[in-house]
This record gives structure tokens, sequence and C-alpha cells, in this order.
């Protein structure tokens, strides 16, 4: 399988649907639908949503049956992107090389922005065509982006900074931060692709695996640089990161083997043909 | 029915529940915990869980029934106080006599402790019995704080700050920022006490109508006074309120006939032994 045209097709399915499940940019009141489309439809790399869907593959489903909310945790992404980027949070001017939210249409308006991808996000939720299902799905991804989820861990995030680096509140802060909505990701499509317990089991722990090993990257990414990304601003906010607590090459190291544990995860459910097994790899290596 | 026993007795029983409901306060990270109770547990009048213990009773259900969701509405409510209150919006120091959630805890972890109980409020919502009544709670909830509802009335509000009065502007937030919640609570209540089609539509026409009145009393009190409350905060803003639009006199006029459509709908379905009915009228004529 051709793992980049994968992605590339799943990330344009993904963008195609945004447009779609989004409010028209001209409905009244337009500048709201206009922020919500500028913030959510960017050029992400659609990461959560495409594992979404690779899930749902991967226990039997069809991408199709997983596409609304695939979108819908990516307006949620997009929600936090918002509000961690204003003034009293990580202020930043910049996001993916366009001007932020609150920098493009006002702080007030990008607080309302980031609530208002939040409420349609679980608006969505309400729209699938299995109700038991919706419960689920609203269930394990109210509970991911919780006080003692995402939220949890952006609060962590905050109070650690300009601390002296402290490996069990790092710990914290990225399987919190960036691994519970990765982790509900990946569930969300295998309860939308009709999985058993044993696959969701399976696949919880493998969400876990890669949503740590996606973050102790991007820290490295953070330093190493890659195009297009702007470099070390983790690092003049004195965020507590992988390489800052164990240095680039054990880094690295955790990472792989956290890439490792996954992939032989999946081989032994499901063989190396799931589109998740490249993807892992990727995540791994390139940083995806 | 002693309406005022009825009121206190279910205030006391909504903050009980939400004692239950939040996480403990010592629970970690514990800062946005204590702000979440800060903000959601400060003697509110619960207008909109009791109307919603209320509508349930009316078609017949038993209160418990509806109290989880009358927790999370009103969950949904303090975030929307949080957030308004933020000094990129109203820039508001106190609410309800108290250092309002920034004054307390900071900007940031303001915006979170707003995000966290819009997020814990969709959570409780898929811990009810029944997913098919989860669902629908969810759709109703969901849509009427969205853009087309809360979240739209509070952008409009903010666009029309010193501008010249305009009635159907003034509508259209009245309706949406405090109406399409308050109409909302109504309907779910009706919802989670087995209500019909017909309850459904009577209940929904009779949310409209007090959602509005109440927000038009709101209006005059903020010039005429209320013990306790600070005043003329909308007028220092500029606000587009009733009585700019109107005068007092025909605000209270329009009150008034909003109250009597309201209990007039009320008393051809149930008759005057509804709680709704007496709230209906303690909406119009003290501003509770």
């Amino acid at each position: 399988m051709d793992i980049l045209k994968y992605l590339k097709t799943n990330a344009k399915r993904i963008d195609d649907n945004l447009d779609k499940y989004l409010p028209p940019e001209d409905e009244y009141p337009d500048i709201i639908h206009k922020a919500m489309r500028y913030s959510a439809i960017n050029g992400g790399k659609r990461i959560r949503p495409i594992l979404c869907l690779a899930a749902c593959e991967t226990v039997g489903g069809k991408k199709e049956d997983a596409l609304m909310v695939a979108c819908a945790i990516e307006l949620i992404h997009a929600y936090s992107l918002i509000h961690d980027d204003l003034p009293a949070m990580d202020n930043d001017d910049f996001r993916r090389g366009k001007p932020s939210c609150h920098k493009k249409y006002g702080e007030a308006i990008a607080i309302l922005t980031g609530d208002a991808l939040l409420t349609h996000a679980f608006y969505l939720f309400s729209k699938g065509k299995n109700p038991e299902q919706n419960n689920k799905i609203l269930e394990e991804i109210s509970y991911a982006i919780s006080t003692f989820g995402m939220i949890g861990g952006q609060v962590v995030d905050m109070l650690s900074e300009n601390k002296l680096p402290d490996a069990p509140v790092l710990q914290y802060i990225h399987t919190h931060k960036t691994g519970a909505l990765i982790c509900a990701s990946v569930k969300a499509g295998c309860i939308l692709g009709g999985g058993g317990e044993k696959e969701l089991d399976a696949l919880t722990k493998y969400g876990e695996l890669i949503g740590l090993a996606f973050q102790i990257v991007d820290d490295i990414i953070e330093i190493e640089g890659e195009k297009g990304k702007m470099r070390n601003s983790d690092i003049e906010q004195s965020k507590l990161t992988y390489p800052a607590v164990y240095g680039i090459a054990e880094s690295k190291q955790r990472a792989s083997r956290l890439v490792t544990k996954a992939t032989i995860l999946l081989d032994e459910f499901w063989g190396k043909n799931t589109p998740l097994y490249q993807l892992t790899e990727l995540i791994g290596n390139r940083g995806y």
C-alpha cells in the first residue's frame, strides 16, 4: 500500500467533508463562521481524523461510517489550538504559517470560535445513524478532552513553564494534552467500524503508545526543525519537553521503542496490512 | 403550591447535585477543579435547571430523571458567563458579588475553566440511562448553544456595542444569547419526562416566550436595579437592550404580553397546577 497516497487522499477527504459539515461562511453572523473555517480548514495534516478512519478500516468498517466523527475530532483539535494560541495562554501569533485566529479576528471572536468549534463537534456526534454508538463516541471523546484528559494536560503544561525538568509531570502532560485525543480518535474509529471488545482493548493500547510517540517526535522536531514549521517556540517558552528531560538521543530511543511496541501490537492482531501499520512507522520516523 | 419554597428546595437540589457531578476539588490538576466549582457553585438562582425540572414534572415525569441534565445545563450557563466576563469580551471583574473567574484564577485558567465546564456538561449528557434520549438532549442543547443559538447571540451582542438602537438586531440577540438555552432547558425537561410530540411543541413555544420575557425583564432590572446586583453595567457598555430601543414603559408591556401568552399556553395544556405556571408569573413580575 502507498501510504503517502493514502495520507493525501484522506486528508483531502477530511478537508472536503469539513467544508460540508461546517456552517457556510456567509451564514449570519458571518464573522464567526468565517473564523471557524479559517481555523479548521487550513492545510493541517489531519493526523487525528486519519487515525480514526484507519482504525475503522482496520476492524473491518467502511471509512464513510467514520467520516463525520473524524471531522468532528478535527474541529476539536482546531478549537484546542485556537485557545492555546491566545495571548493569555501560549501567545502564538502564527499557526501553520498564517496569523493565528486571534491575530486575524481579534481575541473575543477567537475565544468564541474555539467555543463554537467544540460545540459544533458535539452537535455532529448527535447526527450519526446509531444513537447507541453516538452515545459511546460522546462519552469517549468528552472524557478524553476533559480535565482528566486534554484540558488537564494543558493546565499542567502551563503551570510547568519555567520549572525544572520533571519526568512524571512531563509524562502527565504528554499523555493528557496530546495523547488522550489521539487515543480517543483511534478508539472512535474502532467503535464506528464495529470492532469488538478485544479489538477495542488492543487499539486503546495502540492509541496510548502512538499518542505519546507522536508528541515525543513533535518535541524533537521543535528542536531539529522541519520545513515550514516555526522552530524552538517551546524552548523559548521554557516548556517541559522530552529533549529537556532526557536529551535528544534518549528521546529518539524512547519514541522508537513506543513505535516498535505499537507495530508489534498491530501485527499480532491484524498483520501488516492495516493502514495503521505504515502510519505508525511514518509517525515514528518522519514526525508526521 | 408555594412557589418560593419550590424554588428554594430545587435550587438547593441543583447545588447539591452540582457538588456531586463536578470533579472533587482536590483532584489533580486541582486548580482547574477548584475554578470549576468556584464558578458553578456560587449561589445562582438556577433558573435554567429549575425550568428543566419543572417541565419534566409538567409532562408527568419525575424530577430525578431530569436532575443530571439540569445540572449539566447549569454548567453550560456557568461556562458562558466565565467566557463573557473575560477582558477580551465584557471585561467584568465581578460575578454575583464575587471576583469573576479570571480575576480569581487568571485569564488562562478562566478560559480553560469555561472549556472544561462545557466539556463536562457534554460528558454528563452521555451518562443518562437511555442512549436515544441522551442523543436527543445532545442534539437539542448543542444546537441551542451553537453559532445558531447562544454563541451567535453573543457575537452579535458584541458587534452591536455602541451602535444605534436596532429592533431586529436586538430581537436576534435576546432570542439567541439568552432565549435559546432557556428554551432548550424546557425542551430537555419535556423530553426527559417522556412528553409527547404535542407537549414538546407546546413547551417549545412556551420556552421561546419565557426566554425572551426573561431577558427583557433582565434589561429592565439593569436600569431599575435589584438588591445585590450591580447596576447599569450594560448601559455603561452601550449594549443593545429593550429599554434602549423601546423605553422602559413599552419594555414592561412587551414582557408582560409574553408572560400572559406563556401562561395562557400552559393553562390550555396543563391547567394552573404545573409549577411552570407560577414560575412564569414570577419571571414576569419579579425578574426572577
